[in-house]
């Protein structure tokens, strides 16, 4: 079976696809009442983010397009320091796309949203003529609890800068998969709410936290640096890379601290704070490999240093460019 | 100037795009944050809602891709009775498309906001390979006040039905922008806000209120009576279309009540409130041809009955098929 125009009018097709597999796969009481708006408990302060999903392959290693559309936009509410609460969804189906594959692409959405804690509460569909692709768009509302302020202005000289894992793998597991590289390098993909919530109660003072994902971790670092006013120095040798996506790098001649991950967080906290934060992280879901990865300082304005086990010292810019088209 | 698969990287190009465009054309003090996510004012009770935009061609005759990425959410957070507040936007651009035109569309976004009193507070923006289009999702959240109770389930015996303006000037606006006729269609893509708080603020106990987009008046009307498992019954000689429009139906075989709108609500109230509802819609901006068409009753269950001029019957259905393809 396959989308035609139809599934997009709006009419009689549209709402047999949303009541045979939308609805069914993401079924809560709030998405039943079918109706053009969620109403839902609120909180007094709340984190809204939205993101856009286009990635190719839809289906790759460690994950497909469905997981990924949860994992961002519940990673960028819990960057906020929001507790994740609810989804909406927007499909753009192309003409032609396999209702098969879109089903296995929903259950693992529905499947992402129960571990992530969330509920996909209303939703979209539109159809275009194309070539049997699809987007997600999927937007969030998490909820703020009192006290959290972070940002990515509130770096302070003498924090430390901890990564949560390995880098590189969502990028190398879509170039992979794209230019038919048999390998056992898997997307990172996964939601991050364990970690984050294991560290707000244990009380670690976060001041700027975000996910490492298009432009990778040199791009997040250079913003943090801009917004604060600071130095970021980074220890090259501790920066976690698996020996596959190392290798993988090295033949293709990409740098993983310009690369995609989709499961991976970036924390500035104070420097008394580290140990107790990275044996949090890493004893955490997703968070096995994490590392104190460098420092916050006034060495250089507005800029990333990094510095290479054989003593010399790199500036690293933003990412120029075209990255990785698609990659998320 | 066109767009790249630069633009899409998540580095440099996608910084200077969203600074220079995005955030200028929005700009209000959350979204200058620049977080991954809005940290914002919340309320007790609260809608959401998403809509993706996919409408060809991008600028038409009473409207673009902008404005209409705009009232369609901004309608749907009304239709539930919230007061909207908040929205994220997504754009998927295409390879190609031409930034000028980008820039026209983002700024009727600003406008259109700013006429409908929300601010947009978070986005994200894609490119993929493709032919200069582009798409919107918009995703929404409003505040609901204490004691509103809106939905398609509350339709009840003897209650009037009322729509807010005539049918079919979007549907005929793209058609006929698709077909390159000539002639004085304008699309209706408008924000509501106007004529609901004026109901709400005079009292008036909404019971079913519904935007007339996709699949037109009687598929809208068709959910209302199997939510409320009653019959709608109208009259055909109430239901108000323009002349131009209803030229450009009976040439072309169209029936304007399976036509999308962008600016068209339909009301389900108690009859005794009709007459000074349908007053302060006329009142209302976009509301001057406001009419009372029909009523709730049993007359036959989960149907919506059509009482033609000449004394008789037509049972209609939710629309079959197609519709217009991307009227929206």
């Amino acid at each position: 079976m396959r989308i035609t125009m139809a599934h997009g009018s709006g009419g009689h097709a549209t709402s047999e696809l949303i009541s045979s597999l939308f609805a069914k796969a993401f079924s809560n009481p709030i998405l039943s009442r079918m109706e053009d708006s969620a109403v839902v408990e609120g909180s007094g302060r709340i984190a809204v983010t939205t993101d856009s999903f286009v990635v190719t392959p839809l289906t790759f290693a460690g994950g497909d397009i469905g997981r990924l559309s949860v994992c961002g936009t519940v990673n960028d509410l819990l960057m906020s320091g929001a507790v994740p609460k609810y989804l909406t969804c927007g499909f753009i189906l192309e003409e032609g796309a396999d209702i098969g594959e879109l089903e296995s692409i929903v259950h693992s959405m529905a499947q992402t949203a129960k571990e992530a804690g969330v509920q996909i509460v209303a939703g979209d569909t539109k159809v275009v003529e194309g070539n049997g692709g699809l987007y997600i768009n999927t937007a969030g509302v998490g909820f703020v609890p009192e006290g959290i302020c972070i940002s990515s202005s509130s770096c302070q000289e003498g924090d430390a800068v901890l990564v949560s894992g390995t880098l590189g793998d969502h990028h190398a597991a879509i170039l992979s998969a794209r230019m038919g590289i048999e390998n056992t390098i898997s997307s990172d993909c996964a939601p991050l709410g364990e970690m984050v919530s294991k560290m707000q109660q244990a009380g670690i003072e976060l001041h700027a936290l975000r996910d490492v994902t298009r432009g990778g971790l040199a791009t997040v670092l250079g913003e943090f640096a801009r917004a604060s006013h600071c130095c970021v120095e980074l220890e090259e040798q501790a920066i976690p890379v698996s020996d596959q996506v190392r290798g993988f790098c090295g033949i293709l001649g990409l740098d993983p601290l310009y690369m995609g991950n989709e499961g991976k967080l970036v924390a500035v906290l104070p420097q008394e704070q580290a140990e107790q934060a990275l044996e949090l992280i890493r004893s955490s879901n997703y968070g096995e490999h994490a590392a104190i990865i460098g420092k916050i300082s006034h060495q250089e304005a507005d800029a990333v240093l990094l510095h290479t086990p054989i003593g010399g010292t790199r500036v690293l810019g933003e990412l120029y460019g075209e990255g990785l088209p698609r990659i998320c």
